[in-house]
């Protein structure tokens, strides 16, 4: 069977990458049976068969795969039934929604989420992850972290071209959702799973809608992921 | 044969409205015979059969289309042959690109532009437009466009996902140019017609690039058009 190794927070059923979230979204999307095996940060050894350190890792008989997006073109490859793009121009612009939600979505959640991924992570993990992260943004997370407010306006900024699509037709990929759904749905699972944060404003129905509708596939998948705390 | 109102500057060759432009490489990527038709902004009465004021509006014997969006779908839906769009998904995705370019690409553009493409208009225009436009931003157009090099700095931020899409794939939709290509390029034609700013930085060789390969499609019909003065 498919085999996935996911992010997991201090209880094992704690799952909240956004990377991990594609993933698992994807799976579910082609109808494809698979265990995950949780994972934590500091388990660099775990995943060391793949020739990296970080999730998701997909091993599918004899192959391995890293890399969500590369692990979303190897599923569409082998297993062709239920597209997760579509047509060769659908996988080129999916790509662009993909660098757009890692570098506007989830670039701008960072400082809104990266205090509250701390506080739910396993305790084995706790004195990496804070080393690591105030290394790269060069302060305490409380500090990176501290006005919410502002974080969480310019966050909702960027999410005019999802806003406005989703005015327009019910998911990114047109009448049904697909792996362009799954890329920015990523990042507000991770949101979900890990923040009591109030992510989408007043004018964010279009978003709001969406969100219910992707938290409902699957038989509620993503709806019945744990929260945080 | 189907006819196009394109919005011209002070000459009848200078076409610079980037919703125009992507109507332009539509017809282009579909090889139908057309006519443009030069308009300026105050030639309102010529384009009220079409039920509003604004470029494009484009004529296909009994049928009146407006709206770049609702052309490129027309032209796709009554012209199936040379595909704008691929597949429902990608169609889906390219309104997703289409708001990224207008709330995001076009807007970061308009303080770089404004003053400029004033300079270009025919002078019949000079007036309304000044007019029109010093209403909506709330100030004169040289003080909005002071500090371009602020301005060109938070275009050049804003590319990042098209930036990281094209070091990948040699079309935003792929291994080949599509509608989701020309949507973007309509924003850069838009500024290459309109002013002699330097929009690329140094980390832009992707996006240059692409832009190269976008304005020699055709044989050269965007590389073809005059800049500004």
């Amino acid at each position: 069977m498919i085999k996935v190794y996911d992010l997991a927070g201090a209880r094992d059923d704690h799952r909240f990458s956004p990377h991990c979230w594609r993933v698992r979204m994807a799976l579910a999307h082609k109808g494809l049976p698979h265990e995950t095996v949780p994972w934590r940060f500091t388990e660099k050894q775990a995943v060391a068969f793949s020739g990296q350190e970080k999730v998701p890792v997909l091993v599918d008989a004899d192959t391995v795969v890293c890399d969500s997006w590369a692990i979303a073109t190897y599923l569409e490859d082998a297993y062709p039934e239920h597209p997760l793009f579509g047509c060769e121009a659908a996988r080129g612009e999916a790509l662009f929604v993909k660098h757009w939600t890692e570098r506007v979505l989830q670039a701008r959640l960072v400082p809104v989420l990266l205090l509250d991924i701390w506080q739910g992570l396993h305790e084995k993990d706790k004195e990496y992850f804070r080393r690591t992260r105030e290394q790269r943004v060069g302060t305490t997370l409380e500090a990176f972290c501290a006005d919410r407010e502002r974080h969480l306006a310019a966050f909702r900024e960027a999410l005019a071209p999802l806003r406005e699509t989703l005015r327009a037709q019910p998911y990114v990929s047109g009448e049904a959702p697909a792996f362009a759904d799954y890329l920015p749905f990523g990042a507000f699972q991770w949101a979900r799973c890990t923040s009591k944060a109030t992510l989408l404003g007043p004018d964010d129905d279009p978003v709001h809608a969406w969100c219910r509708r992707m938290l409902g596939l699957f038989d509620g998948l993503a709806a019945k992921a744990p929260g945080p705390g």
